[in-house]
């Protein structure tokens, strides 16, 4: 076995970093290092976060951190960033709120912000995900902003998603009305000693009174992240979901759908690199186009030359 | 030339209708009939308006329609409605407020929900969009809530992108502020009739003194749409900013940037759908999910022996 591998499956904390590198830089030896690993995955509750910036996602998962370290688990933090170039701050300022855990070798922290890459945030994520499992974290939080399929796509790679909001987002709470969000596994209201609390735990509760039933009844829990207040009560309904979910035998039906949509993702945005590849040498490409911009040839036709080409 | 192409491109009512609906059933004849007329596109003023549920865009759009039809031009709205299944309301709600133009001959009003194709609705909103411009439509209208990768790629094929916010709606600001989402051409504060409407304005303009600048400054315009006050405002910068692309050189080159995204999704889109159509025949392709389920095998693996098998 690779020695990065080994040292990886021995919970390493730099072989870790290392191997989430190579990922990031869609580096082949990265995907070895998950082919040799992957047999060793599959025991880590991964635990997706997300909501609009500035709902305290950052501060909640250093709380729910603290209270596993204190139960005696391995966690990983896996921050998707994909704050654009010219505002790094605001997201960035959320890192520090984690600080406290930097120095515990039984946690690791990591953002990531690759965006550039064709489809490869969110198989970027899986796979880093991958090797936190694998390097022997039992709690694995993925943190995103709600916005945009890439961040969405990443959410599908967890067992539980809590949806995190504050009280007087009012977006979000539209966005969950409207039916555009989906409906998650948990809702926190964080920042819960704002006096607008309570008219928001009622509103939830309305727009889940007309989501559909599937059995599992989803709890709304308040917390004040910054004073660790009600975290708790959220880490028992992040346990309470995953026996739920592993009893009914969801967890194993998700994994099957998430795994199987990752497959199709990876092969769709390989094919899309090879046609961007190809596009560049092949002088046609640059004519089809032209031709398209000039309003002589539609895109679908286009395409269809395309793929001929390409067959 | 088809019949239905001619009497599309004469502008008939029932003919554009037809059209975008067998360009929604990606019905062959629909992408026939986008071929045919595409020679006549590149005319229309393409704007986006986007925005979370709620901020007022349908009623926003509404008042500009009655402000462009004053003016003599010919008008298409496009709503792209992702709510999902259990709560049409919400969204189908606001399709009421541009009842008052639907008995008009000159103003053609389209929705469309359609998420199941892959990769499907960026698509067929582009090819309807084509289809209002061939018909004569001069300013074309997208409307879409800003969630989703689905609904940014819509407004994509905007020549104008619109933000608009309503006071209070603390989310699009963050994600503004965060970077997460796009600096919009114009920002429209709606129901500026709330008493934190000022406070939003400076907010705003604090976010966009981080924005670099790129030759065009970018507007804060303040509506109460209901009313319609301020729209004729909204109209001034609307033109003025098709004005400063126009000269600028940008239009084309946005355009370029976009028909070439658009070529490049249907490729993909079109290679993936064979690749599910495939996955559905050959026995294989279950054999490796089940291994990649069961750990034995890595998504990436799988996803490298499935491409290999499709060449």
């Amino acid at each position: 076995m690779d020695d990065l591998a080994s040292r990886l499956l021995n919970g390493e904390k730099r072989a870790l970093a290392r191997g989430i590198s190579l990922v990031e830089d869609d580096d082949p030896a990265g995907w070895a290092l998950v082919r040799e690993v992957y047999p060793h995955t599959g025991k880590a509750a991964i635990v997706g976060l997300t909501g609009a910036p500035g709902a305290g996602k950052s501060t909640l998962i250093g709380a729910l951190t603290k209270l596993r370290r204190e139960a005696g688990r391995e966690v990983a933090v896996l921050s998707i960033d994909p704050s654009s170039p010219f505002t790094h701050g605001a997201l960035l300022g959320d890192r520090i709120r984690l600080t406290d855990h930097f120095l515990d070798p039984g946690v690791f922290i990591r953002s990531m912000a690759n965006r550039g890459a064709l489809g490869g945030l969110s198989e970027a994520a899986l796979q880093a995900a991958l090797l936190m499992d694998a390097a022997g974290k039992e709690d694995v939080f993925l943190e995103t902003v709600g916005v945009g399929q890439a961040e969405i796509d990443v959410i599908d790679h967890a067992d539980t998603v809590v949806l995190v909001l504050m009280p007087g987002s009012g977006d979000s709470i539209q966005a969950l009305k409207a039916g555009v969000m989906e409906i998650p596994d948990i809702i926190v209201v964080n920042k819960a000693d704002h006096p607008l609390t309570d008219t928001m735990v009622r509103e939830i509760r309305g727009v889940l009174s007309l989501a559909p039933q599937r059995g599992w009844r989803v709890p709304i829990v308040k917390t004040e992240a910054s004073r660790g207040q009600g975290v708790p009560e959220l880490v028992e309904q992040l346990e309470a979901h995953r026996a739920f979910i592993t009893d009914e035998g969801t967890l194993l039906e998700r994994r099957r759908r998430n795994l199987r949509n990752e497959v199709l993702s990876l092969v769709a945005a390989r094919m899309r690199a090879k046609v961007e590849d190809q596009l560049h040498e092949d002088p046609r490409f640059a004519e089809l186009l032209d031709e398209v911009v000039a309003r002589r040839l539609d895109p679908s036709s286009a395409a269809t030359e395309i793929l001929d080409r390409l067959n």
